[in-house]
Parts: structure tokens; sequence; C-alpha cells
């Protein structure tokens, strides 16, 4: 924090979260508390990153938003309603106005929706320049008001948020828990804006005939992920972690008119990932999928398997580009792939982010 | 029927019927009990059919198949299946062996399974050919036994097939009972081959989460469309018939591994009915498309609206080929759908199929 004068000043630094176990309908629409408890992973600070400073004094007149350095003629309602709870929690009512400044290390075209890191800093940070009460559960209280999953980005590891109670999260393990698990994100060639999931979610509520099908699964599926991941057991984690994303687009395709996220290169990254875990001699998955409210597809693989899964992909899919950075990571690995008889699609893949779980927040 | 000594023949036609409310699930796999009614029409004969002659003499060593005038080196275990259970029926035990010739006036292509309209001719074939008991019940029977669905062909009109009791088939309402409804099939160009049904519904059954809600939706949905046919309410109509093809569509994708029919193309046209059904000031709905396990819809469409469709769909889906045969049924009707904001895909439709409900097989 710094102090110029009666200037007050924080930065925070929060990562984007891939749910495990998908949130997918709000019972309150103004609070967002969601129909079913969720569970997801924080991604290392490192790759992928939002970075909010957010700064007061006694000379501002009005709230203002820099999103990239460029200033926002307007604070969305969200921003605007985080706002207003943190004055309404602040002691000292002489401070009022606040200068939000706001930066994504990732670009939109990476498949992460940004706002959950966005809010998770924006809410920790404010949360410490007016040095509110009870600072974890008022930053993921205001994170979750902002932009729902972003309760998740407020801690590091596997967090739970939960649907009963005061609807907030809690790390269920910390990032040193499963140091060797990896993520691989994909990013699939595609310019199609996928369906806004607030609108879709509330569609699936109104009109999902299946919807509370799945909600009465959810809770049971959470324990013995919890449990898989206590044990580090990946095939049951990777099962499970397979069928909640595929229960979830099912209740979208439900819903009334139906929401269709999955593209033709989704569907053959599913294929390809089924083929690839039938290849191990002793059954052992090697490789798990998950998709949010996009086509792209966040794949989990422990590091002894990363180098063998990156091969698998340069092979299906292969680059023209001579100057390709998609495959530069991959090493020369000559998997044996002959057993997988699935076409190779050229040029599908736009870009691959390699990533593992970290630790949260940072207040820098 | 022909007789000529000692040798009879039998001749019948039938159609493919396009279910309404799906069947997906068999609770016996040998006699091909189903897990929930499910509700079709029945295409005329005139565009696509199945043609079938059965023949018997005492001459005869072994039973025989021609498909397409080729004989065939093995029957099926289904068809197998069929002419044991007719020869436990038949009271003349001297008749033994059967020749069956089968042909389809629809190609593979045209993303229809043939296996309902060449069972169903078959079965109501042989039930006349050896003269047995309680024909209808019999040849549906015979019908199911052979291939599940096949079992709503042996009728015409609109049919219920039943989960319980015996269960067999019967016409809810005859084809005269709503005349302006037509049926507009739309085969996308595609060589992907759909994951078989019979391999699909049983991993459905053993994995999805959503598959008993599923099941415990459908009678109520039955009983709601037929009310709707009874009084020709389309909108109501339309609405079940769309929303049990994506249910069904939705506890494939919550199967694992997921089945995925739906493409790119029949996300397209998902979209285009919707919005062109918006485009009606009195909302009142215009189409109502059904899929398949596959990704070619069948579209409903009352008989005033069918040349606005056609015109939409020469529009959305332009052929580039003059000697295009897709859109030479097409009216020159101007339609207005600058309202309709999606992507024109060029050269995406292979065929289109212009039908109406049929009254049923004939005997030849």
């Amino acid at each position: 924090m710094s102090d110029n004068s009666d200037c007050l000043s924080v930065t925070c630094q929060a990562s984007p979260n891939i749910a495990l176990i998908k949130y997918w309908g709000k019972r309150n629409e103004e609070l967002i508390l969601p129909d079913n408890d969720s569970l997801s992973i924080t991604l290392d600070l490192g790759e992928l990153h939002s970075d909010t400073t957010v700064s007061t004094s006694s000379s501002m007149t009005c709230d203002t938003f820099y999103f990239d350095g460029i200033q926002q003629t307007k604070l969305s309602k969200r921003m605007q309603k985080v706002l207003d709870e943190v004055r309404r929690r602040a002691k000292n009512d002489q401070i009022k106005f606040v200068e939000i400044r706001s930066h994504n290390t990732f670009p939109a075209s990476s498949g992460l929706a940004s706002s959950a890191s966005a809010y998770a800093s924006l809410a920790i940070a404010l949360t410490k320049l007016f040095n509110l009460e009870n600072p974890q559960s008022t930053a993921a209280y205001l994170a979750r008001i902002g932009s729902g999953s972003a309760v998740r980005s407020v801690y590091g590891g596997f967090v739970r948020w939960s649907s009963e109670g005061e609807c907030l999260s809690s790390c269920i393990y910390p990032v040193e828990h499963w140091p060797e698990l990896r993520l691989i994100i994909l990013i699939f060639n595609s310019s199609k804006k996928p369906v806004s999931s607030t609108d879709a979610m509330q569609r699936t509520r109104e009109t999902s005939t299946l919807f509370q099908a799945r909600l009465s699964t959810v809770n049971d599926k959470i324990e013995k992920l919890i449990q898989a991941i206590k044990i580090k057991d990946f095939n049951t984690f990777a099962k499970i972690v397979m069928m909640d994303s595929s229960q979830f687009h099912a209740v979208c395709m439900d819903t009334y008119p139906p929401v269709i996220y999955l593209n033709e290169q989704s569907k053959h990254l599913i294929d390809l990932v089924h083929a690839f875990n039938k290849t191990d001699e002793n059954e052992t998955m090697k490789v798990a999928y998950t998709f949010d409210a996009g086509p792209n597809p966040f794949c989990f693989i422990r590091e002894e398997h990363a180098d063998e899964f990156l091969s698998l992909l340069k092979h299906f899919y292969p680059s023209n580009n001579d100057n390709d950075n998609v495959h530069k990571q991959v090493s020369n690995i000559d998997g044996n792939f002959s057993s997988i008889n699935l076409p190779i699609m050229a040029n599908a893949l736009e870009r691959i982010v390699l990533t593992k779980i970290g630790s949260g927040p940072k207040i820098i």
C-alpha cells in the first residue's frame, strides 16, 4: 500500500480459475447465490492473471475505471454494486470515491473468462485499501457479487464455493498438495462468440427438464472428487471431471432454445482424449478435459505424461505455419499414435497455454 | 400373394418413421422392450420406402436374403430371430425356408435409418405369407424384435409405441387427421459416420446421470403432445417436439464417453429455425426441427409456410452448383430475412427431401 499525501493505493494480482464441478444457475440474481456447490482450481499467477490497482483520495469527485490504461466512460452495474457495498462496510465515512485501474495479462482469445480474476483482484484490493473487517470473507463476498465464480479466485489451490449459508468459498487443498498436476489449455481457431453465460444459465433454470436432476447429483460428485484429490487418484479425478463437464453441456443442450458451446474441434478433442487414455495398457487415465461455456478445452494431466500428450497434439493438430508458436514447447518425443483412428486437423489450434495450479492472489 | 405351383410369395412396402418423442434405451435387449413410450409419424410411401418380397416353397433348402438384388452371404442375427419366431408361430409345419428380397427407394445418405421400413415391410409380408394369427399385433411384434422402432412403421399416421404390457404400437391419429402437415428433411454434407445407436443407447443407460430424469418426463410429454395433435395446435406441437429432440441429445451428451450427433450445420439450423419462428409478428411458430442419432434435421411445417421456409433455406444454404438439385423445388418467394443475423453457409446442403405423413404399409 502506498500513501502519497492523502492518496492511498493498493495493487492486487489474481488468476482465473477452472471449474472441475461447474457452477450453472443462480437462485438469487442480485447477490449471485448459486444453485449448486462448485469446485475449481485457481491457476498459477505466472502465466495468466489480472492486475488491479485501486486508489482513493479526498480530492476525487467520482469513481473512475481504467481498463488497459484507457478510461471507461461508465462503470458497469456490477462494479458499481461492489463499490456501493465497500462504502457501506467502510468505517471511515470520509472515504468516498475510488479510481480503479485494471489490466489482464491474457487476451480475450485465450478462452478464459477474465471476469473471475478481475473481480477477485478488485475485491481483495478494495478490502485492503479500506481495511474492511473480516478481510477474507469480505473479499470473497465482494468478488461474488461482482462476478459469481470470481469468489473462487480469491483463494489458491483447490477451492469450493458453497451454495449454502453465506455462499462463500474456501480452500480445500493448497497448491502444494498435488504439485505434479498440470493444465494444458487449447485455444481452437474460432471466431464464433459464445452465448452469454449469464443469459444462458437463466434460460437453463427456466426451461431445462433435466436441470433439477443435475443439481441433485452435484454434492455427491463433489464429495467423491474431494476424496480423489485427497488421495491423488487421477483415474477417479479424471472421470468425475469429464462427466461433470458433459453433464453441464447436457443441461445447456436441454435448454430451450438449446445452448450449444462445443464445436467440431471440441468433439475431436473429446474423442482424442478418450482414445489416448485407452492406449495405456494398464488403463491408467492420462488426461481429463473440461469445457466451460465455450469450445476450448482445459486439459488436466500429471507432469510425467505432459510431453507425450503435447506430441499427440502436435501429431493431430499440426500447424502449416513455419513461425508456429503453437507447438514450440513440444519436445520431440515420438509417440506411437497409430492405434488412434481419428482424422488429423491441420491448423485447428491457435494457441496452447501450459500452466499449473497457483497459490492464489497476491498484494504487490 | 402369388402362387406358382407350391411357391407362395408376398410383397409389402413400408416407410421410415420420424420420432416426435424419441426411443432411447432398451430394458430388454433380446425382445427389444423400450425404457420409454415413443411417438412418431410414418412417412408417405411416395417419396421413401422399403420394398420386401418374401417367398417360400417346398423346394427351398435354406433361408436366403437378397438386398438390392444381391444375395447376402448370411442373414443377420436379427433377421434370423424374426424368421425363427415366424416358424414358431406358423401352423403349417411343412413350411420351412424363406427367400427375402429387399430394396430401399432411398439411399443411406438420406439421413434416414432404413431398418425401420425394412423390418416393418418384412414383418408384414411374413405375417401375410404364413397367414399368422392376430396379423396386426404379430406383424408389430416381428418388426420390433427385428429393429425396435420398426414397430412404429407398421401403422400409418401418428403412432405410439408403448413401453408397457406387450410393448406394441398403435395408431393414435390417421394420416387424414392433419393433412396440411409437411416434412422437410435436410441432408447436410457430411462424411462422418454416426455412433451406432444400439451401442450408444446402451452406454447412455449405463452411464448417464440424467437418463432417469428424462424417462420420468416422457409420459407427461406424450400426453401433452397427443392433445396438441388432437386440436392441431402447432405452437405446442413444435415446442414439445424440439424440446424432446434436445433432451434426447442432452442425455447422449451426458453419456460417458459422450455421444455427440449434432454438428456445426445442425447448430446453425437450430438457430435459424428459432430466428425464423421469431419473425412472425404474432409469435406463431412456423417450423419445428427434430434430430435422430445423426446431424440431419427433420423439419415439420404446415403447408402454408413451406414455400417461405424453402426460400429461407435457399437464402442461408445457397448452392454454387448450377446443376443444383437441392433447391429445384423452391418457388421464388422473396422472403425478407434481413432480421436474421446468422452467417450464410454455402454448399452446406447436399439434398432436401419434401414429404408428408403417410397412410402406412401396403401389400402389393
